[in-house]
C-alpha cells in the first residue's frame, strides 16, 4: 500500500497553502460530476475540503476517483488553489479554496450508510445506537466528544494546579446495605460471594483523606442499577473530590473557581463568581424545587394565611388541617380554555395534586369555577401578592407542603418553558444548601439520609440525633444549574461516636454498622481530619455545555432506556461453562435462557 | 470548632519564613519531652517540620500539646524560629527552623497505629492492607500515588497537545468468546443476561477509528479474571491509544515520546529515543524471552553445529531430532559446587528443561560431568563462542526450542541478577517487533492469536492464510523496559475479508464470528480507516519508574492474590434478596453461602 500521512487536515486548508501541494487524508462526504470533471467534498474531524479530479489534468486519478462513493476512504494529493470568486462557498470555513489532485489512493470502500453522515439527520434512535460507529461519525457528534475531552482535561488542569492528587479506587468492590441498585460481580475464587461495582467512590476517598492525602480527585466510572429514565444510564461518569481542612467557604468557591475555568475553556464563556446560595426550605417554598432553574421567576406564593379566611372551603379547610396554599402566576394565560387549564390539571395530577384551582384575568373580569367564593379584596389581595394583572392566570394547588411543592414546581418548569420565559444562552449556577440530613422514609418506617450516610450534621444541630432527628441540617451542598443538579457533596462526619449516631438514626443496629462500615469507624479512631468534597455529574455538565438535552448525545457508546448496547448486544447470554466456573446459575425461565 | 486553614504546609517551612506567624494544619508523627519543653514532629504530605510548645511562653497551649499522641491531627499556630546552629536537623529539609506554638486546636484524637507510620517498616502485608488508609499515610505510599498523578498527567498532556481525543468506552459490555477469564455482571432488567467487564476496550477504540475520530486515547480501567501472579491484579489500568492513517514507522516514534515525556516529567530521566527494536525471533534467539531484559549480556549462543558431532550422544541426538542446544556463560562462576549446579538444574526444570549440563573452567582444568565428552577443538570453539574464560560457568540446555528458550531464558534473569549484572539506575526500553500473528495451541488442536484476533497480518504475508497460517508474521510491537513487557500495540485488520480470514483462521465457523463480532465486520464495510494503536500497562509503568518491585505498593487500594480487599473484605456474601432480582442464584456449598 502506497500512501502517506496527511500533511494537513481537510477543515483547515486555507488560501495561505494556495500553490502548495498537501496530501489529505479521509472520507468521501459526496460526490458530483460537473461537465465530465468530479467535484469531491472531502471531509476528516475537522471538517471538510472540496477536492477535484479533472480528466484533462491528470487523467489516471480521475478514473480512479470515478469509482469512489460517499464514505470511501482516501488518500489524494494535489496542489491548493483559490476558487473563482463565483465559486467561493461562503458556508465552508474552506471555500475559498479547492484541491486538485494529481494522485489518489483507495484506502477502503464503502456500502451506502443506513442514514446520511451529516448533521440534523431525522432517523430513530435506536437505528443511530445499533450503526453508533457511524452516528459518531457525524459532525455533531464528533464535537460531543472533542468537547467532552476537553472539558475533562479543563478540570484535571484545574485540580493539578490546584493540589489535587488523582487516585484511582477499586471498581471491584462491596455492597453496601443499600445495596438494592447495586450490580453484583460473582467472584470464581470466592463461590457464593460477590463483589459489587461502586454507586461512588465515596468511602474510599473519605479514608484517602484518613490516609493524609489532603485532596484527592478522579474522573470516575460509577454504576447504579436503577430503572432508567431519560436522564439516567447505568454507568455515569463523575468528577469526584474529596478535601481535609478546608471548611465548606472555602470548598465551595473553589469549586465555583473549578466549573468556571471549564466553562471557559471549552466553550469560552465567563461564569460570574460566587454562585449565589438558596436555603433547601427557600428552594423548596420560592420554586417547589430543590434545584430550581433560576433563569425565570414564576415563583410559588403562599396565600394560606390569605385564603383560609375565605368562603371557599377546599382551600380553608387544608389550611386548618395543617397543609398549605400556594399559587403561580402564569403572565398571559389568562385566556387559556377549560381545556387547556384541565390539561394543566392533569399535569399535576402526575405530581399528587388532588385539584388545580385557577383563576384567569381577562376582559376586565375573574374567570374560573373558583372566582365567586372570592371576596374582592381578596382577590385584589392574590393579585398584588402574585403581581397579577389584566391577562394572567393563577394557578393554585392545596394541599400537603410537598405536594403543593412538587406540582407547582413542576407546573412552574413546564409553563417557562412553554411560554418562552427561559433565556436557553444563559447558565444560572447556583448552591442549594442546608439541607435536611434525614428525611423520613413512609414505607420503610424509618429515617434515611436525604444526601448518604457520612453527610455531617450542622454542629448546631447535634444535639437533635436524641429528640428530633428530622429536624437536624446538614453540612450538604449541591451545585445546580439551569434546573438540573450538577452534583451534590457535603462536609463528613469524622469522629466515630457521631457517625455511631447517624448510623443508629438510620435504624442500623450496633451489629450491622459494624459489620457494613466497621473500617471506616475503626479508621476514624486513627487520626481522621476533617473533610468534604463534591461530585459532580460528568455526563449532565458536559450534556448542558454541548446545549443538547439527552444523556446519550454526549456518550460514546450509551446505553437504551434498558440498559441495552445496541450495537455490541449487551447484556446477553453466555456460555453455561462461564456461569458454572462462577458458581452461579441463572433463574431466568427457559425460554429466556436459550443461546440467542 | 475555631480552626484556620494552613498558611503553609510542614514540609516547607523554611528560613524565609522566620518572624512570620503560621498556621499549620498536620498529624503528629512524634512527641517528645525535653526538660519541661515539648518538642512534636510535624507531618503533613509534604513532610515534617518541628513544632515547640514551651510553657513559660504560653501554657495553655504547652497543657493542651501534653495531652496529644501520635497521629493526632492538629491545627497549630505559632512563629517561625531559627534554631540554634547545634540543633540544626540536617536530615529534615526543615531543620533549620522550628515553629514556636502560641495556639493549638486538636481536631481528633488516635489510638496507637498497628504499625509505625514511616518507611521501610517490616510488617506482615496482610496488615497492610487491612490498615491501608494507615498504610498510605507512610510517605513512601504517598509518593507512589503521587507519581502516579503526576504520571497520568503527564500521558494526559503528551496526548492532548498531539491531537488525541480522550473517550470513555463502557464498563458493562459484551463477553468475547475467550470470555473464560471474563468477570461477569447479571443483569437485572435482561434475566438471564449477563454482562462483561472488558478486559480492554479493544473493540470501542477501534470502532471509533470507523468513526473517524482519528486520535483516540484512555487511561481505563479493564478486568481479568484469572489466577493471580505477584504481578498480576484482577482490575488494572491502561493508557489505552488508537490512531488512524499512521503508519507503524509514524506510531513508534510517538510513543516513545510519550514514554519519554513522562519519564522527564515525573522522575526527570532523560530516555533517549528511538528505542532499539529487536525481532521477535531475535529476542527469542538472543535472549529467551520475547521481553528480553538487556541490561545486561550473557546472551543464549547456538552451539548445535558444534555438539552435533560431539561424542556426547544426548546433544548429538537431540541436534538430530531437530531440536537444538544453547547456552550461556554464567561469568565468574566457575567454583560452583555440583550441589550448586544442581540447584540450578531444578530451577531449569521449572521451565521444562529435561536436563541442564554444565563445564566450568578453574584451576586450568574443565570440570563437570560432560566435560570428558567433548574434544580440546570442541572446547576451545565453545570457549571463543560463548566468550569464556579462566572461572567462568558454561550451562547448557538441549531440547526443542521453545524449551531451551524458556530455560535458559530464565536462567539468565536469574543469575543476571544474583550475580549483581544489572544497572538499576537503567531504563532499557526497546520494541519486540515480527510476533507470530498465530500460535498453535496443542491442547485445542488449532492456533489462538499471539496479540489478539484483531491484529493485522504483513501484507507480504498474506497469502499464507491458505498454506501455512503459523508463518504468517504479525505487525505487531511490544514495548518492553528492563525485562518486563510494558504495553502491546499494532496495526489492526481493517478489510473486512482479511478479518474473516483470520476468523477462520481462529476456528471460528462464520455463524460463530457473526454472532460475536458481526457489528466489527459490518463496520469495517462502511469506510473503515487503516488504524494501529498501543495500550500500555500503566500500573507496571508506574511500578518501575517509582524504582518498586511488586504493583501492590502503587495501587491504592489493590487486591491480595486471591484476589480480595482486605479493608472492605469484598467479595462477601450478599442478601439472598439481591441474588433473586439479578435472577440468579448461588451454587456455592451451603458452609460457604452461610451470612458471615
Amino acid at each position: 500500500m502506497s500512501w502517506q500521512y496527511r500533511t494537513v487536515h481537510c477543515g483547515e486548508v486555507t488560501t495561505e497553502h494556495v500553490g502548495q501541494e498537501i496530501v489529505l487524508n479521509g472520507w468521501v462526504q459526496k460526490r458530483r460530476d460537473l461537465g465530465g470533471v468530479i467535484f469531491i467534498d472531502f471531509r476528516d474531524r475537522t471538517g471538510i475540503v472540496q477536492i477535484v479530479f479533472n480528466p484533462e489534468h491528470n487523467k489516471p486519478a480521475w478514473e480512479a476517483a470515478d469509482k469512489v462513493r460517499s464514505e470511501y476512504v482516501l488518500v489524494v494529493k494535489g496542489s491548493v488553489v483559490k476558487r473563482a470568486p463565483e465559486a467561493v462557498n461562503p458556508k465552508l470555513k474552506t471555500g475559498e479554496v479547492e484541491v486538485h489532485i494529481s494522485e489518489i489512493h483507495i484506502l477502503n470502500d464503502a456500502k451506502t450508510p443506513p442514514f446520511p453522515i451529516e448533521d440534523d439527520i431525522d432517523v430513530d434512535e435506536q437505528v443511530r445506537l445499533k450503526y453508533r460507529y457511524l452516528d459518531l461519525r457525524r459532525p455533531e457528534m464528533q464535537r460531543s466528544l472533542m468537547l467532552r475531552s476537553k472539558a475533562a482535561k479543563a478540570f484535571r488542569d484545574y485540580l493539578d494546579e490546584n493540589g489535587f492528587v488523582e487516585v484511582e479506587t477499586p471498581m471491584l468492590t462491596k455492597s453496601t446495605p443499600e445495596g438494592a441498585r447495586d450490580y453484583l460481580v460473582p467472584s470464581r475464587v470466592h463461590p457464593g460471594e460477590f463483589y459489587a461495582l461502586p454507586q461512588s467512590p465515596q468511602l474510599f476517598k473519605q479514608l484517602l483523606m484518613v490516609s493524609g492525602l489532603e485532596r484527592y480527585y478522579q474522573i470516575v466510572r460509577c454504576f447504579r442499577d436503577e430503572d432508567l429514565r431519560a436522564d439516567r444510564q447505568p454507568e455515569f461518569t463523575q468528577v469526584d473530590i474529596e478535601t481535609s481542612f478546608l471548611s465548606m467557604e472555602e470548598i465551595l468557591p473553589m469549586m465555583e473557581k473549578m466549573v468556571a475555568h471549564v466553562f471557559k475553556q471549552t466553550i469560552g464563556v465567563d461564569i460570574p463568581t460566587p454562585f449565589p446560595r438558596l436555603t433547601y426550605a427557600e428552594a423548596m417554598a420560592r420554586y417547589g424545587s430543590d434545584k430550581p432553574d433560576v433563569r425565570f421567576g414564576m415563583e410559588l406564593t403562599d396565600v394560606s394565611d390569605l385564603v383560609a379566611t375565605s368562603d371557599f372551603k377546599v382551600f380553608a379547610s387544608v389550611v386548618a388541617g395543617g397543609g398549605q396554599v400556594k399559587a403561580i402566576n402564569a403572565k398571559g394565560c389568562g385566556h387559556y380554555s377549560r381545556k387547556e387549564a384541565d390539561d394543566l390539571q392533569k399535569f399535576a395530577a402526575r405530581y399528587g395534586a388532588k385539584g388545580l384551582a385557577y383563576m384567569g384575568f381577562k376582559d376586565g373580569e375573574v374567570k374560573g369555577p373558583i372566582a365567586k367564593f372570592f371576596k374582592e379584596e381578596e382577590i385584589n389581595e392574590l393579585k398584588k401578592r402574585l403581581e397579577a394583572e389584566e391577562g394572567d392566570l393563577l394557578l393554585f394547588v392545596a394541599d400537603k407542603p410537598k405536594v403543593v411543592a412538587d406540582a407547582l414546581g413542576a407546573l412552574r418548569s413546564k409553563l417557562g418553558a412553554e411560554l418562552g420565559l427561559i433565556d436557553h444562552s444563559k447558565f444560572a449556577f447556583l448552591w442549594v444548601v442546608d439541607f435536611p440530613l434525614l428525611e423520613w422514609d413512609e414505607e420503610a418506617k424509618r429515617y434515611v439520609a436525604l444526601h448518604h450516610p457520612f453527610t455531617r450534621p450542622k454542629d448546631e444541630d447535634l444535639h437533635l440525633f436524641d429528640t428530633d432527628p428530622g429536624q437536624i441540617r446538614a453540612q450538604a451542598y449541591d451545585m445546580v444549574l439551569n434546573g438540573y443538579e450538577l452534583g451534590g457533596g457535603s462536609m463528613r462526619i469524622f469522629k466515630r461516636d457521631v457517625q455511631e449516631k447517624m448510623f443508629k438514626a438510620l435504624g442500623f443496629t450496633k451489629e450491622e454498622a459494624h459489620e457494613q462500615f466497621g473500617f471506616l469507624l475503626d479508621a476514624f479512631e486513627y487520626g481522621t481530619p476533617p473533610h468534604g468534597g463534591i461530585a459532580l455529574g460528568l455526563d449532565r455538565l458536559i450534556m448542558l455545555l454541548a446545549g443538547r438535552n439527552n444523556l446519550r448525545e454526549v456518550i460514546a457508546f450509551p446505553k437504551t432506556a434498558s440498559a441495552s448496547d445496541l450495537m455490541v448486544n449487551a447484556p446477553d447470554v453466555v456460555a453455561p461453562k462461564q456461569l458454572t466456573e462462577l458458581s452461579i446459575a441463572t433463574l431466568a425461565k427457559e425460554e429466556e435462557k436459550v443461546e440467542a
